[in-house]
């Protein structure tokens, strides 16, 4: 441990509702060290931030020094630990640090600052989002002057249309939370089973499931209810499924591709036809959107979320003068 | 209680898959009195039904002699009391006593029939019903040559094409399941509060709401998952939302209008323009339905889903030779 404190020029954590990730990192923004805990926001009183961060990343602290902690996420919601308030977009993704804030703090070796979120009014188009924009920051800092089009997939997609470097415009979809209600609370859960906790694309039938499911619903956005209900007649009454596990997998990966692809379908003029998609998350949800986005033509680029975040928070611990 | 069973001709059954509802009737199908469980197909096991049905309906049943008992519903589904197989469509409404079953009982009192559910495979199409089938043959009791669009709206709302008394096809949408998710569960509950669980449309503000909101989704449906989240930003940013409990109605109600305006785009050829529908059902859920039907340039009419379902009880019951 005395190998982090000695290096350790400063830590980045990424704090969101229901957890909390940190990084160890030196004056070059090596990875020294990674933490986490499932205490996020929803589950933290706004005096119980400091003693959480401290028992995460505790052991990476000096005795003597102050350590720089940069923080995106949750916890600088009105909830959270400190209100850090929402950017109004248009905003520059290198600009971030400006409207951060200090929340109150007892150790001395600590200097924490909390990224604010982006929101959106314009045209009763409203919007926010919170820790994304900092993955977007990351995406920038690799190239400055970028316009185009980048999706971070999620429990909250978020899509944002970036013009050299400034977010012009966002939409936020519903689409993971949706797919979770249906998959593990609705009727669907019977035909389901526990297939919904695993990624299945890697089976050619799934594959195909989730692409004809994709450019069925595509075709047709408003006959999503109706699909929802007929994976479940489908469960009852189609006999060309499968058996077992297998049949849980198939009607997994449809049920994705019809939400997946409803998303898509309502991306609209905002994503116009042949235009490259830059996926900002893991691996394998960037792969389903991959997937997804091919079917109807976009190439896409893709950005590993972890270091995405890095590198946005980086670029901020940079504005603070460090 | 004698007086009951002096009068007793029959009992009709709607059992479906969370509560039983039975009714005591007399020659000319009046109903003597009712009653009701909270036990469902999912809660029963094949031996707990007969159990429950006379704990239920015990009272009404006269010492001697024997008592024709006439159910649809889950309680004919394959993990019910017995299995009375689906009718394939396109299925006579008038016919549905043919393929009802006898479940196995003990007391000798009781002559119980559970009617059939419907399913429908052509061309890919699967869906299911079982008990709405009994509530269309109710519409058909009335008017034996009906052709036209019936809506029966619900947790499964479904939607079916007669002809001459015939159902030739029909459409399971997930609206209602849906909703309840999305209202109570999802990232939304949080802003819709307890408005969920109150009929509000009779409040001026949350009629615009739910009728724009219809008008909305129809014109973009793909849109559905953006203007979820939309719900859950408004409430953090619009300032022309109204303060307090209204707030969460006004969004509940424009929750119901996007979700229940999906459906009926969805219908697309299948409620061509202009074409009334009969809806069945409950007076509140019906009332939102005329009101969306009405913004889109549909006539409705309506049928109350206890006579409806009586009066399709009532059909089977004499068909039977009763």
């Amino acid at each position: 441990m005395m190998a982090i404190a000695e290096r350790l020029a400063w830590i980045a954590v990424d704090w969101g509702s229901s957890n909390l990730r940190a990084w160890a990192l030196d004056t070059r923004d090596q990875v020294l060290a990674r933490a986490g805990s499932e205490r996020g926001m929803l589950s933290l009183t706004p005096a119980e931030y400091e003693t959480e961060l401290k028992r995460v990343i505790g052991e990476w602290l000096p005795a003597m020094g102050r350590v720089p902690v940069r923080v995106c996420g949750m916890a600088g919601a009105r909830q959270g630990w400190r209100e850090a308030a929402y950017l109004p977009v248009p905003t520059r993704l290198d600009d971030l640090a400006r409207a951060a804030v200090a929340p109150p703090l007892d150790d001395p070796r600590l200097e924490v600052r909390l990224l604010p979120g982006l929101c959106q009014t314009a045209g009763g188009a409203f919007d926010v989002m919170r820790g994304e924009e900092t993955q977007l920051a990351g995406l920038v800092a690799q190239e400055p002057a970028l316009t185009g089009l980048a999706c971070l997939p999620g429990t909250h997609a978020k899509w944002a249309r970036l013009e050299a470097g400034v977010v012009t415009r966002f939409t936020t979809c519903l689409t993971g939370e949706l797919y979770g209600l249906l998959a593990r609370r609705s009727v669907l859960r019977h035909s389901l089973g526990h297939a919904v906790d695993k990624d299945n694309l890697s089976d050619p039938g799934c594959r195909e499931a989730f692409v004809c499911a994709v450019r069925e619903i595509t075709a047709a956005p408003a006959t999503y209810p109706s699909r929802l209900f007929g994976l479940r007649a489908a469960d009852l009454l189609d006999d060309t499924l499968p058996q077992g596990d297998a049949r849980g997998a198939r009607l997994a990966a449809r049920l994705s591709g019809l939400t997946v692809g409803l998303e898509l379908a309502g991306m609209g003029n905002d994503l116009p036809a042949g235009e490259p998609v830059t996926l900002i998350g893991n691996e394998s949800l960037c792969d389903r959107y991959v997937l997804a986005l091919d079917a109807l033509g976009h190439e896409s680029h893709r950005l590993d979320g972890e270091a995405a975040v890095l590198a946005g928070l980086g670029l901020a611990h940079r504005a603070f003068g460090a």
